[in-house]
């Protein structure tokens, strides 16, 4: 179950508008590896997770506070979005600037979301859930949940770079911070699970079947194998002239 | 920012398995007017609302309880799913019902999601954030609450007659009284916003041109026109002989 | 079964052309409030209405008008596409003008759609049938009809402000006159099914399990309560030393 | 313009019920060369054409056909989808005929749609519009129409034999009459616009860049080449020990 | 079983860097007719070949070429994404060119891609798998094939026009002579199919039921027809008076 | 370039048919961790890796094998979809192991492939390229893939639980090995990265600005805080009186 209270977790504003950034801020929100996708990945590990304790207060935990980044991220597009060029003429005054931002931003944010942040990437397509995995195996899940912090804190740290507005650049830094403690977390969770004798590597430990193969099959494609690629494939040849070529 | 506690908002129990309707509460989970588009639906219109104050307040609060409600049909989904028959060997033993369980069920229950609950509709198809709806419209969005609470009661209630389990009766009947005072509250609001002048209908109040029709257009196909369907287009007639067709 | 003619229901031309604003006006042809939203919408309520007469009709017809609204989009979008700069150095000399068209126009309209108008929403991403509900209950769908000829306006109203064309506005001002009328008619049709007895709200009337919850229950967290959110969870104290945070 | 007649194209009727066929006829409502996809294909292929005349009336009075292609199917799945076994307690009854159809039927006909069609293919996912091309290149869109026939009839033809109802038999025969007669009038405007002078194979045929290379090019990887693949890389070999692999 | 050597099938680099264009080239990789569909298609057509011989080899030949393209627009894509302008800082500068350039290219690029290719088309939708078709009919999905090729070579000639830089344009020489020797191949397959008395058209040839209506049946909607549209159904002129519309 | 044998990289041949199955493979084919989304996701990181040499090899070569999983996983469901159940009629006869087939399976196989692997998930859904990161940070990458393995060898390790065929089984031991020992390699891959001193955790390594935050903010909602979350929020009080509740 959960509460909400009204302060974002961390508050910051824009100096100034920017409605291209506004569009860039949205991979991070509902893009593949944005806000939504480790939010929901992290409660949907935890609500599956059979065995209760620690590892499913910290996956509901965590899972919560990264619905306070949703939050974060939703509200500061919507303060981005404001004062944008909405029509070509405003964008036609001999201004590259005003054209720039009228080209590069997302002209959904204002018809469809009339000005407030969408659920989807930085090109408008939305989120889906086929973005988040809980597998039931807390190894295989945790080693992704890695994977989210560092492709999520790679994404920030690029965008870090594509501004100059000082608020902006304050909510970016406090994500890539919470995106550092994380990884580092969900690493040091994947090593409590061995210590706890809960799961190893490789992925799934308990599959013992004595029969696997223990070692990589000889290559059936050999270096100098006759059996090879031709761009024109026999039937081809038959079928084509050389003038239809 | 989001808190949560361990408890869900209502406790309740299946009687035992039934991994076929585990697949299908997976409808009103992450369906098209499942549990996951209202909360998302009311955050998102929290977030995106200008104006400070109760209409904001009252979105995050309910987007915020619906936040609860996935979690209950998620813990509830997954403990349905115990005890499925998981191979056409153990559905074949003369058993119809034994066979209805594994033709009914969903797959990817077992081999994605290990027994827990995935964030799909009835048929797997992931649930995506097109479902949701924050134009920045208090009015229009108010009408989409109202139709989504509708939509959703009227889901539960089938699924309530999909099931002769006790526990999962408990957690239905509590839904749909959580479904029923939303339609009324959305409905209320929708009241409240033109007693505020904030808008009335229809949408939106504010588009004053003066030159809009304010007619309907005459027809311009009326009854006995000439101009009508053939099924055997001209061309088609040129360019077939009676044979080919 | 269906017959068209070549005139179109309202016939307007743009003064020149502008492919920025084809690709925005493709947001109320193939986005999720659109016209092929709204006309699919009521074909399949009619098809799907088990009740023949006026109901069943009714949909039908408007679905159909509809379809002709699809029809007048896709034509401006198709006249609107004429001329585009197409290359960047088309785009280069000078004149921010033609950068902003060539930043803000859609590639896909001259690679794909050969100049013509694409089932997408302003971003390009396909209109699917997801978009579109036909549920069985009438009063659930009438609501959700009102919402999408409210969407539909509110689009349709900030696209007027986002062009100086006169001839485009001139079929804008044709498309809020029909949603301001269909938005009435919906609720009007609302009035009329509690008036033939049909159904209520809250939707649907027809479940009468005297077990249902007819409050609120208890909120299970109450304000005071100590088992709240912090946001660094238990276990992640155990496993991080204060640097790697 | 369209209008709307009350009578289906051709009138049929199931002998009787059955859910798990009406899910397998929805590949030929809402799947990728179903009767949504030949409808909205054509039409917008026409609307997209900027020759008037009989091509552009060609595919808007075939697309208005098909829309009642679609009415017709959405209705018979309608007829199909009465008195299924919605629990699995009535599946349960030792009747394997009975947990055939539950297990082979889709379960949002019934939550979802309330017994009516969807607009969705044999599995459940949304019809989408990228299933649709409008090339503004007749040639090759009439080679796709071709195409889209094909494949239509293939699956009409296969779903004759998935069933013995007499009625669903009549109304798939006159799917394929109709399919018959569309194959061989694409094939026939093939070669009318050859005889026109529009268009020729390949396309296109306007290309004429004196550049473009008229002959296959040599292949870069021929018999004997010993760059070839071997299914431990280098770099695995180095990385991992025997016991590792 | 596939190899992979380091060559590029055709080696081109591009002069100098072009983000929009890099974008513009995203269709033919990734978009609906691009190299991944042809790839994918032909390989799985070749799998799901029950004949073995000839045609399964020639699919999976040619599937395997197509491999090879991915890879080379991917290259390109790569070369052309260098040095682009990232921030609104950057294009700011009074100069209209790098304004088109920001607005005009795909900022998933940079946040998500890092600099290379995505698997998108020009608007940053991913590919997706139901662009294929394997339908077991090898007339029918050769038809396909040659659509594919026309669509793929019209989109490539489109392209051609929309940029001035000489290795690009070298480039994409290559790929329109492959598109049109398998335009001409998939062609001549399909005389080959009839010769060796494999299929015939219509598709599917083999489906006798001696009942197949031959006639187009009789239009039910005749001219003069009195049953027609009227822009304001019976309903909607009871339910609402003349100021409401 | 790529080059293919018509051997498959292991041959393994079913002791019957198995439809039910046959559905529940395509999740290790065309499912978010199949066997597509590897070879995919390896070809673009090798494609877009800027770096020549040993890392880029890697990824190509190991991403080329994958194409041959695929492969040899498509071939595998196209043997066990002979002889299936197509109609209700033959899954009738009293025998509930038909009945589950007949239940269980994809009818998409038969109406839309022939018979033949889909490019889809156990549920029908097409694979999409989003499943798939190329992010041009190896670090990260590396990371997902380590994931990509353990999620694919989990998957297999379920299924090879859910079949007695003697011969499936000997295919899904292969799968398991070589998910083995890519596991291993992409974990020594990230070791290597470290010892090259290409990248560290947490990524993004060069990500130096001095203002990180360095620790984890106070959390802004301690406990015993009184903002908390009451399910009938004030305004819904206001607007509700008991009975609607």
């Amino acid at each position: 179950m959960f509460g909400h209270v009204k302060d974002l977790q961390f508050e910051a504003k824009p100096d100034g508008p920017d409605a291209a950034f506004a569009r860039r801020l949205q991979e991070i929100l509902g893009g593949k590896w944005g806000e939504m996708t480790v939010a929901n990945q992290y409660l949907y590990q935890g609500w599956n997770c059979r065995l209760p304790g620690k590892y499913k207060d910290l996956l509901l935990d965590v899972g919560t506070e990264e619905m306070g980044h949703v939050e974060m991220i939703a509200t500061m597009i919507t303060r981005l979005l404001e004062n944008a060029p909405l029509s070509l003429q405003e964008a036609a005054d001999d201004n590259p600037m005003v054209a720039a931002i009228y080209g590069g931003s997302n002209p959904a944010h204002f018809i469809h979301g009339g000005g407030g942040a969408l659920p989807t990437d930085s090109n408008g397509v939305p989120w889906n859930a086929a973005f988040i995995t809980a597998s039931g195996n807390l190894m295989a899940d945790f080693h992704l949940n890695v994977t989210a912090e560092a492709q999520g804190r790679l994404q920030v740290a690029r965008l870090f770079n594509m501004t100059d507005d000082p608020g902006v650049k304050q909510m970016l830094r406090f994500l890539l911070a919470r995106d550092t403690m994380h990884q580092n977390m969900w690493m040091a969770a994947i090593e409590q699970l061995k210590q706890d004798g809960l799961e190893e590597m490789p992925v799934p430990d308990a599959f013992t079947d004595s029969k696997e193969f223990t070692h990589a099959p000889e290559p059936v494609l050999a270096p100098g194998d006759p059996r090879l690629y031709d761009t024109t494939p026999d039937l081809a040849d038959d079928l084509l002239d050389d003038d239809a070529m």
